[in-house]
C-alpha cells in the first residue's frame, strides 16, 4: 500500500494505512531530530509557504521548523485580518501565492472549509493546519503516533475526549483518526459544549467525568476556546475545573496506567491541575510537541514525493 | 553591452541594454521556479536585508523567495512607523544595518527619495522595493517581461494605463520603463488623478476609456490608492467604476488581442470586473506575480555580481 | 584553558579566560564576515530558535544574522506580550520549545532572572539575549572587543559609562565585564540615575562629566532608557544633554585620543551630539555593531561545540 494523497485536508480522507504510513515515517524523523545533525534535504529546492490567517506560535514554529530541517526553502507570510473578508479575497491571495510556484502550502484558516476551496485553486500541495472547527489533521496525527508510543499500539483503546468538544477542530480530527483505527471514542462535557451530530459519529457521550472516565486508556483534555463560544453558554472557570478540570482524583476513575494528553497551550487550574501536567508518569504532554514536529516533517515528506512524482509524470495541473 | 549598475534605484537610470540583459537573464529564473528543483546558489555566501517600512506582504514575499531560492541568507526586518519620524532615524539604522555587512538591502520606505538616500549611506547594493510617489522598479520590470512574453516584443506597443495615476509608482516606472523601449504609452484617468507634469512624460493623456483604449496592446488598470488621498478628491466607487473601471465593454474598445494587466491587489469591481480579472485569454495578471519572482532573482543575480567584482578589484567604498 | 560553559547567562559567570577565547574566536568572524563569501557550517545541522519577549530589531537581527551565517536552522517567535503575564506560562513555553529540540536558545525577556530560570528548564545551550536589569552578555562582549581592538588591549584602561545606569542591564554588564579585565570603570550620572548598590561594585561615582571624564580612555554613553522609569524621577531631555549629553566639548576633558561608545539607538541631541556620533576619528558606534555579529557567532559556535561534546559524552541532561 502507498500514500496516495496530493493534499492533507483532513483525516476524513486518510485510510488506516495512510495513518500507518505516516506514523511509521514520523518515527524516523523524532530520531533525527533527537540526533546530533538535526538536518536532511529532503525537501531541498522546494518551497514551502506558511499562511496563517489566525495566529499560532505553536503550529506554525512547528511546522516552520520542520520544513527547516528537511531543507525547504521556508516562508511566513502573516496574513492580515483584513484581507481575508470576502471569500473573493482569499481566492486572490491564493492565486498570487500559486503564481509565485510554491511547492507545499501550509494553511490555517478561521473558516471551515477554507483551506479546501483553497487547495483547489492551486498546483501544490497543500496542508490544513486547522480550518475552523472543521479538521486539524496534523493534530489527531501527532496525537495518534505520541498513543502509539506511549500504548504501544494504536487501536482496541478507550479514549476520552474531554471538554470544549464543540468548538474544537482537534477533538473531531481526532474522533475520526480513533474511530477509523478501531479504538472507543467517549466524548465528556457539559451537553452545551458537545457537538449537536455526537451520537451519529459512533462514540459515547458523557457529561460526568467519573462515568466517562471509567476503564479509559487515554484521557485526552481539550483547550477551553472561550474566543470562539459567540453569545452562548460561558461556564465559569472555577464551576467548569469543579466538573470537568482533571486532577489526579477524577484521573483514579480511568486505568491505572491511563495517559493523559492536551494539544496546548493549557489553562493551568482550568482544564487540568498543573501538577498532574507536569507529571512525566502520566502526562505526555510534552511528548505531543515533540511528535508534531517529526508528524509533520514526515506528512510534508510523502506529499512533496508525490508531488514530484506527479511533475514528473508531466500532470499539468495538481489540483 | 554589460549591466554595470551597483543599485537599482529606479527605472530612471537603466538604459535600454539595462532592461534587456535583465529581462534575458530573468527568464532562466523563470524556467528555475518552474522546475523540479527551484534553487541555485548564485547568492550562496552573501545576506539579504529586506527592510520594509511600509506593509507589503506581495512584494516582500516576492524577494524573500527569490532570495531564498537563490541561496542568500536572506533577513526580515520589520520597521516600525515609530522609527521613521526622523529623517536622521532612517540614516542610522542604515548605518546599524550596514554595519552588519548585508550585500543586498532591499527597502520600501513611504517618502520619495528616501531609498536614494539610504543608498548613498552603505557599502551594499540597495534595490529600490517603492518609495512613495516616486519609483517601483522592479514592478515596471516585471511589467515589461509579462508584456515581451505576451506580445513578442517590448516595443512599438501601444499601453494604456488606466486609474490613479498620480498616486502611482507604479505607473510612474512604467512610464519611464516603457518610454524607453519606444512604446506609445497613453494616461487615462479623471484629471484629478493624472499627475500635473504629465504632458512633459511624452505621454497623451485621456479622460475617457473609449478614445483612449482605441487601438491599444496592452491594458495597464491600476489600484485606486485612497490611503494616499489626503484630503483631495475622492471619486465614489460605483461613478468610478462606471467611467474608469475596466469590463469586457470596455475592453472592446482596445485591440482584439490586448492584454489586461493590474499590479495587485485588486479591488475586483472597482478598478477592474472579477470576471475579466480571471478570463485568462485576456488578463496576464497571474503571469505579472510569477515574472515579480524571476526578475527580483535576475536583479539581485545581477547586482551581486557587480557587487563582488568591486570588492575583487579591491574598491574600498561601494556607494 | 577551555571555554567550558554550557549557557551563557550572564558576564558574572566567566573568566577572563573566557572572555579572551571569545573575544580570539570573535575575531575570525570579523574576517568572515568581511570576506567575499560570509558563510561557513559550523551550525549546519542545528536548529537556533530566538524568542524574544521584548522587542528588539538591533538584537534580534544580529543574532539572526549571525545563526543564519554559521548554517544553522534560525527560526524567530514573536512572543506575545499576553503569554509572560504569569511566571508559568514562561515555563510552559519553554518546555513547548524544548520538545521541539533546539540547540540554541536566545532568549530576551522584561524580568530580571527569566533567563536564568528558563535555562534550568532546557536542555539545550540558552543566550541571554537581555533579562530586565541583570545582564546582557554579548552586549557587554561586543564592547570588549571594540575597545580592544581600538586600544590594542582590554585591560589597564580608564572607562567612564555616563547616564542612565540604574536602569541599564548594559552598563552592569559591562562593569562586570571591565572589572574582570582590571580596567578602571567610573560612572557618572545624576544621583537617581546610579544604582544603589554602586560603590560595592569597586567603580567610582561621579555626578560631574568634567570630573568623571578627566584621564579616560574610553567614554561609554547610555540610552535614556524612560520607558523603564516608572513613576520615579525623569529629567528634561535639554537640562540632560547640558549636564551629561556627550559633545566636543565635555569629551575634551577625556584622554585625547579617548574613543567613544554607545549601545543604540540613540537619542542624538539627549545623550549624545549627532555631530560627534558620526565622527569615525573619535565614533566607535558602528564598530560596535559589526562586532556584535561576531561576537554572537562566537559565542554560539563555542556553546554548540560543548552542546556536541556533552552529547556525544552521553549526557542525557543538559541543565
Amino acid at each position: 500500500m502507498e500514500f496516495r494523497a496530493r493534499h492533507l485536508l483532513g483525516i476524513e480522507h486518510l485510510s488506516p494505512w495512510d495513518v500507518r504510513i505516516i506514523l511509521d515515517l514520523a518515527e524516523t524523523y523524532v530520531d533525527l531530530s533527537r540526533g546530533a545533525t538535526k538536518h536532511a534535504d529532503v525537501l531541498a529546492g522546494l518551497t514551502q509557504i506558511n499562511m496563517f490567517f489566525e495566529a499560532s506560535t505553536r503550529t506554525q514554529s512547528s511546522f516552520e521548523i520542520a520544513g527547516k530541517r528537511l531543507g525547504a526553502d521556508v516562508m511566513n507570510m502573516a496574513m492580515q485580518a483584513s484581507s481575508i473578508k470576502k471569500g473573493e479575497t482569499l481566492i486572490d491571495t491564493a492565486l498570487t501565492l500559486n503564481a509565485m510556484h510554491p511547492d507545499l502550502l501550509v494553511v490555517r484558516h478561521p473558516h471551515s472549509g477554507a483551506v479546501d476551496l483553497l487547495a483547489q485553486k492551486v498546483n501544490c500541495a497543500v496542508l490544513n493546519a486547522g480550518d475552523g472547527r472543521h479538521e486539524h489533521p496534523t493534530q489527531a496525527l501527532l496525537d495518534g503516533l505520541t498513543i502509539r508510543r506511549a500504548k504501544g499500539r494504536l487501536q482496541r483503546l478507550t479514549v476520552a475526549i474531554c471538554g470544549d468538544i464543540a468548538h474544537s477542530r482537534v477533538a473531531r480530527s481526532n474522533i475520526l483518526l480513533l474511530g477509523k483505527m478501531e479504538n472507543r471514542v467517549r466524548l465528556i462535557g457539559p451537553p452545551t459544549l458537545i457537538p449537536s451530530g455526537a451520537a451519529e459519529m459512533g462514540v459515547e457521550v458523557y457529561d460526568d467525568m467519573k462515568e466517562g472516565l471509567d476503564g479509559a486508556d487515554v484521557v485526552m483534555m481539550l483547550r477551553l476556546q472561550k474566543e470562539r463560544m459567540d453569545g452562548g453558554f460561558i461556564p465559569s472557570e472555577r464551576e467548569y475545573y469543579h466538573r470537568f478540570g482533571l486532577d489526579a482524583e477524577k484521573l483514579a476513575y480511568a486505568k491505572d496506567d491511563a495517559i493523559v494528553m492536551h494539544p496546548g497551550p493549557m489553562n493551568r487550574g482550568v482544564e487540568i491541575d498543573g501538577t498532574l501536567a507536569d507529571d512525566i508518569n502520566r502526562s505526555v504532554i510534552q511528548d505531543q510537541v515533540e511528535m508534531g514536529v517529526a508528524v509533520r516533517m514526515a506528512c510534508m515528506d510523502l506529499l512533496a514525493r508525490n508531488l514530484r512524482a506527479a511533475r514528473a509524470a508531466g500532470e499539468g495541473t495538481y489540483v
